[in-house]
C-alpha cells in the first residue's frame, strides 16, 4: 500500500480555493465522521468536504490524488462495519448536501437522485404520485451509501436488494473520469455490467454521485401482521411454506423472545414473549385479504398463535416501527453498551438449524443476545452488546461472530448478508469466497485505484 | 492483440490426450460451430471440444494459454449477434455435453446445473417439484449461454433477467484458476459482485461451467390473452398504465399487423391484423381473475378489442407458441432471406414514439419490416430480412440498424436490450456509453485475459 503523505497546508488551500468554508478540519465535525454505527475505534479524517455536485466531487478527487490523500465517501454514517473510518487519515466526502431528486419518471417506475438523497427524502418527494421506493435498511440511509454497501432489508423479500433496485450510477473514478454505468431502461445487455460492480464496492472503486433507482406503485391495499410461535423451527417452516406457495409476501421478520420483550419494554407493546414474525402483505384488497388467509393457515400448522393484524396505515406504521426500533429497544437490555451485529445469510432450508445452534452458542456469552432478522432471505442478527471500555468484551464478541461465521459458512451461507465487508469482514470474505476469488478482487481493485486512495483499508486488503 | 499462433499438431496433440475422440477438426463440425442465428458471414474456429467437467474446461484452458490459441464457449449457437464465431480461429468448446442438473433445492427455490442444461431440459427436470425457471429468450438456450449473454425474454417484465435469477457461477480463469463467484444465498453483500461481472461477459473474461439460478412456484393458475389493438400507442399505454397499477402481469408481448398476419399464415390462426399484444397472469384463481379483468378494462380504454381468452395448458401453449414461431413465421415472409434482428430497448414511456418513427423509416426499407417485443420492458424487435447472396442487402439493413440505435439512444435508450453487443454492436456500445466507459470495460478485460484469447474480438475491441 502507498502510504498516503502527511495532509499538509498545501492540500487545505486547494480544497478552501475550491470549496470555500465547505471545507473543515474542526475536531468535532473530523470525529463525527470518523465512526459509524460499528464497534470499531474512531478514526477521524484529516479534513471533511461537502461538496455539491459531481464536478465539484471530481475537483475534489483531483487533489487527493495529486497529493496521495485518500478518500472517504460518507453519507450520513449509519454503517454497521467500519466503512467509513478513515483509517488512513485523509479527506472525508461528506455528499448529504448533494441532496436534490434529479428527475421523477412516473411512467417509467424510476427516479434519478444525487447521492445524498435519504430514502426517506426520495419517498416523501414521490408520495403524490402514488410510487415508492421499497428499499429499507431500518436507518434513514443516502440511496448513495445504500448503493455502495448494497443495502437491503425488510423488503427484500419481494422487492429485492440495491443490486436489483438500481439501474444505472453516475460515478468519479480515482483519475478524475466521470462515467455514467448504464442508460436508463430496466434491462440491457450492453457490456460489462459495471453498475453492479460499483454497488457493494463500498466507496472502493469510485465515488457515486448519482443513482437512478427503480420505483413501484403502492399497492391498492397492505395489512400487516404479528405472530408468536411456539419455537424459531415453526417461524422459518412457515415462511418457508409460504413463498414456496408462491404467495407475494411483502415483508417478513423475525425477532426472538429477548427482542419482543425488549420491543414491549421500550414501545409499551403487549406482545406474547416468544419467537414472533412480523408480516406485510401488498395488493389488491382482495389479494391480500387472500394471502392473509393463506399465511395464517401456515402459520397455525406450524405452531402459530394469535395473529394480531393491522391494517390501516396508522396502525401497520406502529406495528412496523416495533420492529424498526428492536435494535434501539434492545440497547436498553444493557444500558451503556454498544452492539457488535452480526449479519450471516444462509439457504433459508438451512435458517432454522443455524439460529438453533446459534442459540446453544449463544448461552455461553455474558449477556443477553437478541436476534432479529429478514427471515424470507434466510439472513438474522444478533446483538452481541460489548462495554467499549472493556476490551476483553469485544473480543469475546468477535469470537462468537467468528464461531457463527464459521457456522453459516458451512451451512453454504455468506458472512454478510447486507451490512457489507468494510473493516469487519475482510478475514471472513476470504474464508468464504477463497484466496482465489480475493486476488481476483485486488486485482480489480487496483484497475480503478491504483494508487489505493479511494476508502483504503476496505473490502479487500491491498497490502 | 496478441495474434494466435498457427494452430497445430501439437495443440491438437495435446487436446487429444485429453479427451480422446472428444476433439474434432472435422469441417462439417467446424463450421456448424462457426455460426449462430445472426447475418454475419461464417468463421469456424479450427477445432472444437466437447468436454465433461470444470476441470477439463481448465486443462483445455492451460493448454490453450500456453500455446497462445483462443477459446470460444459455445452452447447451442442460437445468439443473434455472432457471439461464437471463431473470428480469430482457435478451439470452440462446446459446453452441451455438460449437461447435469447437479442439485435442486426446494425449499431454497434454487438449482445448480452444468452450463451445457438447456432451460427446457432444466424445467423439465424439475416439473415435479412444483418450480419452474422462468427465463425463456425463445430458443431453448443453454442455461451457461443464457448466463454469458445476460438472457431475457417475454417473462422478465415479472421476474427479470438473467441478470436477476443468477445467484452464483463456477468460472475458469484464463490462467486456469476455477473460481465460485459467490455463495448459494439469494442476497449477499460479501465483496465485490463478480456474479453480475461475468453475467453479460460473453465469454470474453472467463468460462462458466456451472450456474446456480433461481427457481420460482408454479403459480395455482395462469391465463394468457390475445388483444388486437388500433394502434401501437394504444398497445403501449395499455402496458404502461398496466404496470402503474402495480398489476404484476406475468408476460405481455407486442407483434405489429405484418407480423400477426404471418403468424395467422404459419399457424393458421385468424387472429385480426392490427397490432397485438400478448398478455399472461400468474397467481391465485382469484387474483387471475382481478388482474385479467382490470387489464382488459384498461385494454379497453385504449382501443382494444376483442380480447380472446386461454385458460387450459394447451390452449395457453398454442397462444403462446404461435408468438415464440413469429420469428419462423416472419421469415417466411421472404424465402430464402436471413434476418438481421434490432434489438433496441427505452423507457416505456418512449416506446411508443420510437416504434412510431422507425416504422416510418421501415417504409423505406425494400422489404416488410415485421415487429415483435418485449412490450413491459421497452425492448423490441425488427427482422430486417437481407439475402446472403446480396451483400448490399445487409448494407441498407445495417444502416436501417444504425439509424433506430441512434433514434433509441436519444431517447436514453440502449443499443442491446437483450441479444448483447458480440460482433455487431460495438460501436453501438461505444456510442450509448462513451469512450471512458469502454476503456474501463478494456482494463477489466485486460485483468482477466491479459493475452486476449478468451472469445477474442467480441465486446470491447481490443486492438
Amino acid at each position: 500500500m502507498n502510504k498516503p503523505r502527511e495532509f499538509d497546508q498545501t492540500v487545505l488551500a486547494e480544497l478552501q480555493a475550491l470549496l470555500g468554508d465547505r471545507v473543515t478540519t474542526s475536531s468535532g465535525i473530523r470525529e463525527h465522521h470518523g465512526k459509524d454505527e460499528s464497534y470499531f475505534p474512531y478514526a477521524a479524517p484529516d479534513a471533511v468536504v461537502f461538496p455539491h455536485s459531481t464536478e465539484e466531487v471530481r475537483d475534489i478527487v483531483n487533489i487527493c490524488r495529486r497529493h496521495r490523500v485518500p478518500m472517504i465517501p460518507y453519507g450520513v454514517g449509519t454503517s454497521l462495519e467500519g466503512h467509513v473510518l478513515a483509517v488512513n487519515g485523509g479527506v472525508t466526502l461528506d455528499l448529504s448536501q448533494m441532496n436534490q431528486v434529479i428527475a421523477v419518471h412516473e411512467a417509467d417506475l424510476d427516479a434519478v437522485v444525487q447521492a445524498g438523497v435519504t430514502r426517506k427524502q426520495l419517498n416523501e418527494y414521490i408520495k403524490h404520485t402514488g410510487l415508492f421506493f421499497p428499499v429499507d435498511p431500518g436507518a434513514d440511509a443516502t440511496v448513495g451509501g445504500m448503493a455502495a454497501t448494497r443495502a437491503s432489508g425488510t423488503n427484500a423479500v419481494r422487492y429485492g436488494t440495491m443490486r436489483e433496485n438500481v439501474i444505472s450510477l453516475k460515478v468519479v473514478l480515482a483519475d478524475g473520469r466521470i462515467i455514467q454505468t448504464s442508460r436508463r431502461p430496466k434491462k440491457s445487455a450492453a457490456g460489462y455490467d459495471l453498475t453492479r460492480l460499483f454497488v457493494g464496492s463500498e466507496g472502493t472503486l469510485g465515488i457515486i454521485t448519482e443513482v437512478t433507482v427503480r420505483l413501484y406503485p403502492v399497492q391498492e391495499a397492505m395489512s400487516a401482521a404479528v405472530c408468536a410461535f411456539d419455537s424459531i423451527d415453526g417461524c422459518t417452516n412457515t415462511v418457508i411454506q409460504t413463498i414456496q406457495a408462491g404467495i407475494p409476501i411483502a415483508r417478513c421478520d423475525i425477532v426472538c423472545d429477548k427482542t419482543i420483550a425488549a420491543i414491549n419494554g421500550y414501545k409499551k407493546t403487549d406482545y406474547r414473549v416468544a419467537p414472533t414474525v412480523f408480516f406485510e402483505f401488498h395488493g389488491s384488497a382482495a389479494s391480500v385479504v387472500e394471502q392473509a388467509e393463506a399465511v395464517q393457515a401456515i402459520a397455525k400448522e406450524n405452531g402459530g398463535m394469535d395473529f394480531q393484524w393491522a391494517t390501516r396505515p396508522e396502525d401497520r406504521n406502529r406495528l412496523w416501527d416495533a420492529r424498526h426500533d428492536a435494535y434501539f429497544a434492545c440497547l436498553q437490555l444493557r444500558p451503556g453498551s454498544r452492539a457488535v451485529s452480526t449479519d450471516v445469510c444462509v439457504p433459508i432450508s438451512r435458517l432454522a438449524e443455524c439460529v438453533r445452534e446459534t442459540m446453544a452458542d449463544a448461552k455461553t456469552y455474558f449477556a443477553p443476545v437478541p436476534l432479529l432478522g429478514h427471515i424470507g432471505d434466510g439472513n438474522f442478527h444478533l446483538m452481541l452488546f460489548v462495554d467499549p471500555q472493556k476490551p476483553e468484551e469485544t473480543d469475546i464478541a468477535k469470537q462468537f461472530n467468528r464461531r457463527l461465521v464459521q457456522r453459516a459458512l458451512a451451512m453454504e451461507g455468506t458472512c454478510t448478508g447486507e451490512h457489507g465487508v468494510g473493516l469487519g469482514k475482510q478475514e471472513s470474505l476470504r474464508a468464504e469466497l477463497g484466496d482465489d476469488v480475493i486476488a481476483v478482487m485486488r486485482d480489480i481493485k487496483r484497475v480503478f485505484d491504483p494508487d489505493n486512495l479511494l476508502n483504503p483499508g476496505k473490502v479487500v486488503p491491498m497490502s
